[in-house]
């Protein structure tokens, strides 16, 4: 046995680490089309607990799901001139509308359309042409939809899930009679970003405005959420945008108000994508493969049956059914739990490797040993994996709501725990080079400093491959100076490097 | 109030009338993108419970969701023959990945790809590039994936729901050691299928086997079910596709068997996609608008509350609230009944209209009177709008699950009726000829006869514009000779005219 199951380890070589993570979880890879991934099952039931609760929390704030076409005409991207320019240079474009066999047998591209069309990269422009329709008087406001959806934007280095040509997502997108309205609703989907984050990814994130230079091509203000890998480095997890009314001024979208006068609404959208699953592995993985909080595993326990003979297996088996029925009957946080049993033909310790890689929280070996006495032989993921408690069955049933809970929270506060000790209060650009001049093998983190909203600032923390983050809302003003420009500033942001 | 919601009505123009039942009913419409349509959120929320019910059934009979790549390369389409030439005619190609400005202010697509990709029109051929490398030995065997994604197929003759460029589906892929189990396979999904669409879309079919001319191109044999809409035509409304080793060979999908040897796959496709709501809508609707089963619905009861003054208003607010929390704790059919109140401040009239219209199966109406009377006023989508029963509460919340299921089951009777109606068994080319010559306002149906897997059948039935829809499995055997080439045949067949 190795002694870890991931080769290299985060500190040997964090980016292939990561790869190997992904690879032995089967979460993804690779596919034949450059820049586009395959979401392998186990991959694709993260994705589809994330959608599960996200969809919840959306329509519990009144959201409705609708669906919106995969394809934009170049003139609608072009009515928005920051947003044509946001988009342009990663635009898959489709020109054609059939296929002809050639004499040497190979496909050919005809029937040119008279406007190309582009895969959407998102999709304000063709949604804003549909609310210029729908809305007609304040009576049709708010509208208030979202979109899970695939979307493309052509990416040269591609990184699976963090960075891919076509990834899934949600969009949402609302129109508003007054600005306050619009501005509210911005900051209840980055709240509700932040609360998933933090209570079902166990990902501690700062959420804030970003910089004039990191918005959303075409907003008014960008919000994110922002939260600290392994290496250190920031990951964008999820953003919201204040829109204003730069669209709905490009696209027409107009109402009349009571007193039959016409306004321009104000809008805005919001997303988080399948890039949440990369943050999830580097928020919480270890050399063993990744560690999945309990909300967000697709299975929470996994019983494997030991036996050797055709009887044994017959008593051990019906042991596990019982005992997984007894399981399911348990709620954790007002659901039922997910319980498997892996009775597969492969080797014990193979299959219980694959569980580790897999991130399953708890493990739970039963053989005829544990049976006659009453036991089992329970294993979790955030402990080392030999170590092992024996518990009374008994015990165990009552207790597996509480085990999940503990893991949960035990994976928030070391993940907190991590960002803590790699963040500082930074005062002076020395030190901010110093910060970020550490070597590879000690991610430097998350430096808060006062910083003004200036391209000066850009371009000061460009040669350290730094960005402004963001600017957490909920910290308490501490007014200050900005280390670049000088300008008075009320609060710190987080400054690091990032994906 | 006009005599019908929807005009016109069935009778007078049966395709104008869909079109008017799906705007009415605020399901979809048409996208400034040619041959796209935006799916609403009413009508996503349809979507969004067939998808619920679906992948639990495929879920239960072991199959898993992963998602595969958008765009195919040229060349994997060009790997099985038959597939190429089925499909290259409705392909979307990308030919470039970037837009640059021209100096008219317009877009121009540049980066052009070395190899053009394909928007899928279906996956068999990606996703079978990932199932060689993924598939070693008879222990990775079988493979059971569903994907639920968008497709693009272009079509130069759109209609909502029925036929549109860019749809949304599931397709399921599996591959298999064995001819046995991979036929076998392919008859669980029809019968899934099948089970849906009767129990849940209250929508009858008949499920079979295709002749080979409407075969899946590359399939060895394609089975479907077949409903019959209120035209009297039948509309294909799920597919389940026995690929045989044909994309096996094609992709050099092989498995190692136990001695060592290597053999080809077995595979399966099958699949159903918002096609089905085109046939909720047929089968179910009338001159007023959408006829929802309960099982579909996304709200089975709509509480209206009806006041003119504060005082009143907040009395029958309350009474209605807690009316909602009774329903909502009664189950049907293993789920909690799904109630909705609607307070907006419309005329009461347009507000029950609006429902009507959309399909809604109980509307029940709670006014100060009625409140005073401990009662309700209860109007049933499935009988004429201004039938109403006045019920004490007690009584409509110990009935309400009955009530449904009344309506559910009535719904399918009604449309099975339909069906008898409009079915014929024809034994001679004349009265075959008779049967479709009805003219438009008495629907034909569908013919029972005897035709043989032949060419000559199809060129036949051709002048009538009707194909060979399917030869139903659960028919009783019935021995005659094929009226068009005279060859003996088992079993009938239904020939109908098809959207």
């Amino acid at each position: 046995m190795p002694k870890h199951a991931i080769s290299p380890t985060r500190h040997e070589d964090y980016p292939e680490w990561y790869q190997q993570v992904v690879r032995a979880g089967e979460l993804a890879e690779a596919s034949p089309v450059r820049g586009c991934m395959v979401i392998k099952p186990h991959g694709f039931a993260l994705w589809e607990r994330m959608q599960g609760i996200l969809d919840g929390m959306f329509k519990a704030t009144g959201h409705r799901n609708a669906y919106f076409p995969l394809f934009i005409p170049l003139s609608y991207l072009e009515q928005e001139a920051k947003h044509v320019e946001g988009f342009a240079k990663e635009c898959a474009v489709v020109t054609h509308h059939r296929l002809e066999l050639g004499p040497d047998g190979r496909l050919i591209p005809t029937g040119k359309l008279e406007e190309p069309l582009v895969v959407r990269p998102t999709s304000e422009t063709i949604i804003g042409a549909m609310y210029a329709k729908w809305i007609q008087s304040w009576r049709d406001l708010p509208v208030l939809i979202n979109q899970w959806a695939n979307v493309v934007r052509w990416e040269m280095r591609p990184r699976v899930f963090l960075r891919t040509a076509e990834f899934l997502w949600q969009e949402g997108h609302t129109a508003h009679a007054t600005e306050a309205e619009a501005v509210e609703e911005t900051l209840r989907m980055l709240e509700i970003y932040a609360t998933f984050a933090e209570r079902d990814l166990a990902m501690p994130v700062w959420k804030g405005p970003k910089p004039s230079s990191e918005r959303f091509p075409g907003a008014v203000d960008t919000y994110s959420i922002e939260a600290m890998m392994q290496d250190g480095k920031a990951l964008q997890a999820g953003t919201s945008h204040f829109l204003g009314q730069n669209f709905a001024r490009a696209q027409q979208i107009t109402f009349a108000d009571a007193t039959g006068s016409e306004s321009f609404c104000w809008t805005t959208s919001w997303g988080v994508s399948t890039r949440l699953i990369g943050g999830l592995i580097m928020t919480h993985a270890d050399d063993d493969g990744l560690v999945l909080p309990p909300r967000i595993a697709p299975e929470q326990i996994v019983l494997l049956p030991i036996h050797r003979s055709d009887e044994d297996r017959a008593a051990v088996l019906s042991c596990c059914e019982s005992l997984k029925m007894r399981l399911e009957g348990s709620r954790w946080r007002e659901e039922p739990l997910r319980v498997k049993i892996d009775d597969r033909d492969l080797r014990g310790g193979d299959k219980a490797w694959q569980h580790v890689k897999q991130g399953v929280p708890l493990r739970v070996e039963i053989g005829p040993r544990d049976l006659a006495a009453g036991a089992v032989s329970l294993a979790r993921r955030d402990q080392a994996p030999k170590d092992r408690q024996t518990l009374p069955v008994e015990q165990f049933v009552a207790e597996a709501s509480d085990l999940l809970e503990q893991i949960q929270q035990g994976l928030f506060e070391r993940a907190l725990a991590f960002r803590q000790t790699h963040s500082a209060e930074i005062d002076n650009q020395a030190a901010v080079h110093e910060f970020f001049a550490k070597d590879g093998t000690h991610p430097a983190g998350f430096a808060h400093v006062h910083v003004a909203d200036d391209p000066a600032v850009a371009a000061a923390l460009d040669p350290l491959k730094v960005t402004v983050r963001c600017t957490p809302l909920n910290w308490s003003e501490d007014p200050g100076t900005c280390l670049f420009t000088g300008k008075p500033v009320k609060r710190r942001s987080v400054i690091a490097r990032s994906y």
